[in-house]
């Protein structure tokens, strides 16, 4: 793999542990990774130039279902089980492997382009999602969206599925995608395959990835069927564990919380999907950080988000919680970049890895334009952090490099052909919902 | 002026009273105004391809303080009063024509990227403001904030300013800009500008913009001060017109909203600046539409957003408002973009001149390139609709137009130096905070 310098970056955000902000230094990339952070200037092969930008790590986004980009605006502003029932779920029993490779391609194109390196996915034809993954050089956590609806017969089915995805993901001997498990939730999975996923999880170290707590009716029909909220019950039957990446977790008690931190569950927060799907709740992230659960940021799907842009997505993650505890100081800026970057890194379990720009660590990184209205005046270091997270958006994203390979620069995409992405993405959706 | 023709718009949305979405329609310009809409192609001076493009009536920002761009970043994450008083007040008074010209047209800069074509401003050195504004080719309605503290020496002298303001833009005989009044806020105001303020407008036939409501602690000290809500209070001393714009209106009761319907008010509504400053509750809107009251969108100023992105404040605003009403059948994606483009100018009094592609209007238009993986795919019209509000963002946005006169082109702004503009901001910033 070819050296690279990103050479006298303006501003480079390293996100390390001082959230260190740098002038005019240059990062030397060696083999994918960060080998030196300096003032002074080196030979490598590939140059980029860093004057004029804003460096910082990749973004992370910690929930998604990449292929249901085929499905964005396909169907908005319905009730949850109108939409699925009447509309998602028809669509998605028609769903092929091809469709889902061309719809993850299409999704990873706009990621790259949206300045997101890393990202978790859960959903179907996984096998498919991975080459597209593998085509982009985007950095991926996959998972097979598992769903056995208490039958036991289709829980071995599923959890077979999973097993050759786990060894398929093995056979592709790339480092930039990792397996998950992905048991769709509580509500949708039997016990068995739950603790199943749990124990799968353990043995492989690897993340469980699994959908929690996202609508009141979940938790009215937990106390029914189990005479306990969703997370008690997860708890009495020994499902959770520190491998758990727990989306939404939108309608927990405090002491629900206080059960996810003590097992050492992550979240994934979505705060976009959360308010279009009108989940009524919201999130208790400062409970969550008091109890010390790292939470990571997500987009959710493309069908209820509706775009995967984590730029968005952080600026309405503080609005939300700033407007629902009546207090601009909850979430400030930095905070909330951190849920995107570093923070996320750690709620799936790659905090060593990626997620901050430090020596040895490997070289996800993003690089935002200066030269654009919406990016200025700066007064001071904080500015670029408030920037960030409440005025830049994907325009401003100019290069977006994972593991020292470019994957856009200058906006434009190096590992696919947009044009031909769209045109195929196009043909699939069109397929799938005019069959 | 030249003549334009728009030809062959992939999708062209009228946002006319049909609501109607036409294919491969072309659009004819002349003398800035939309003479015809047809499948004909016509020659004509200038023509712009709308092939591939997204057409739609540019956006209508019914709320900012441009110049506030200058502070963008400066201070966040803080209490509304500490905000003000230790950091956004004691940089205004230092506030400089020069400053004010500058922050004018960085901010101009920012909308015609982010596809705002009118808006409506409320600050200081508002002659200032608008020889940047006639610079940039945007559309504007200019507002001096008058502030009395109930001082009638001081009511003289802001009536006076606002008087010479008022000739200034009349000597400037551009339709582009027009004159409004700018009394700031019933709490900062003396009832004798407000009722100055209301017969100055409808003698002139002007717009008379005021804050109104933004926050709990206004109304708390109305009822102590005055015995009465906010509302019934300017009711009762006759302040209410059909010319007035009020801003924010977050904190009313019922009966509030009745008496602003009766009165003819409109409303600006200012979703991401209330969310961000903490401001806890939700303007009323449907119940400000059952009334009848129109209600525009506005990003408020750059100070409490932190962009001037109307995208993104479409987005936050339908999502808010299904979070908050546990419903996301409230606020379709429809109904958002009519809040951003011709309701925007119905709360403006300008629906007859813009905020819709109709024959006869002026011709304020902007396109977006489809050729972007987060306006894919296209399902049915009702797709176009739900990407421009949910998935959109500035990045998208390829040409601005008002007047029939490109200000943006492929990205690249037409009517200022963008790199020029970006450096006298930031010096006049740089004096400004520390001076």
């Amino acid at each position: 793999m070819p050296s690279m310098l990103i050479k006298n970056c303006s501003w480079l955000l390293t996100q390390n542990p001082n959230r260190d902000i740098l002038r005019d230094h240059s990062i030397m990339i060696d083999d994918g990774k960060i080998i030196e952070i300096g003032s002074a200037v080196k030979a490598a092969d590939v140059v980029v130039d860093g004057a004029g930008k804003i460096v910082l790590p990749g973004l992370i986004n910690t929930h998604t279902h990449l292929s249901m980009v085929l499905l964005r605006g396909y169907a908005d502003d319905m009730r949850l089980q109108d939409w699925l029932q009447k509309k998602i779920w028809p669509v998605e029993v028609r769903l092929t492997p091809d469709a889902c490779y061309q719809g993850a391609l299409l999704g990873c194109a706009e990621m790259i382009m949206s300045g997101t390196t890393t990202f978790i996915d859960m959903y179907f034809n996984m096998e498919d999602v991975a080459r597209a993954v593998k085509e982009s050089g985007l950095r991926a956590l996959l998972s097979y969206g598992i769903i056995d609806l208490f039958d036991s017969g289709k829980a071995k089915a599923e959890q077979e599925k999973s097993r050759k995805f786990f060894e398929y993901v093995r056979s592709l001997e790339t480092p930039r995608i990792q397996f998950a498990l992905g048991p769709h939730a509580p509500y949708t999975c039997s016990p068995e395959t739950l603790l199943w996923a749990r124990e799968f999880a353990e043995k492989n170290r690897v993340i469980n990835h699994i959908h929690i707590a996202e609508t009141r009716k979940e938790q009215a029909d937990s106390q029914k069927q189990h005479g306990a909220r969703v997370v008690e019950y997860l708890d009495k039957i020994g499902a959770l564990s520190s491998r758990m990446l727990a989306a939404h977790c939108v309608w927990l008690t405090k002491s629900e919380v206080t059960i996810l931190a003590k097992a050492g569950v992550k979240v994934a927060h979505c705060p976009v999907s959360n308010m279009k799907l009108a989940s009524g709740g919201v999130t208790p992230l400062p409970e969550m950080f008091d109890a010390g659960i790292p939470v990571g940021l997500g987009t959710d799907g493309a069908a209820s988000n509706n775009s995967l842009d984590m730029f968005d997505t952080m600026k309405v993650c503080a609005l939300l919680h700033k407007a629902h505890r009546w207090d601009p100081t909850v979430l400030d800026a930095q905070k909330t970049l951190d849920l995107a970057t570093i923070e996320g890194a750690r709620a799936l379990g790659i905090q060593d890895e990626v997620g901050s720009i430090e020596v040895g660590k490997k070289a996800d990184i993003i690089m935002l334009d200066l030269h654009s209205p919406n990016l200025n005046p700066i007064h001071a270091k904080e500015t670029i952090i408030s920037d960030l997270v409440y005025s830049a958006s994907p325009a401003n994203v100019d290069t977006t490099i994972v593991d020292g390979q470019p994957l856009m620069v200058n906006r434009k995409l190096l590992t696919m052909d947009l044009r031909q992405t769209i045109q195929n993405a196009a043909k699939v959706a069109n397929e799938l919902v005019h069959p």
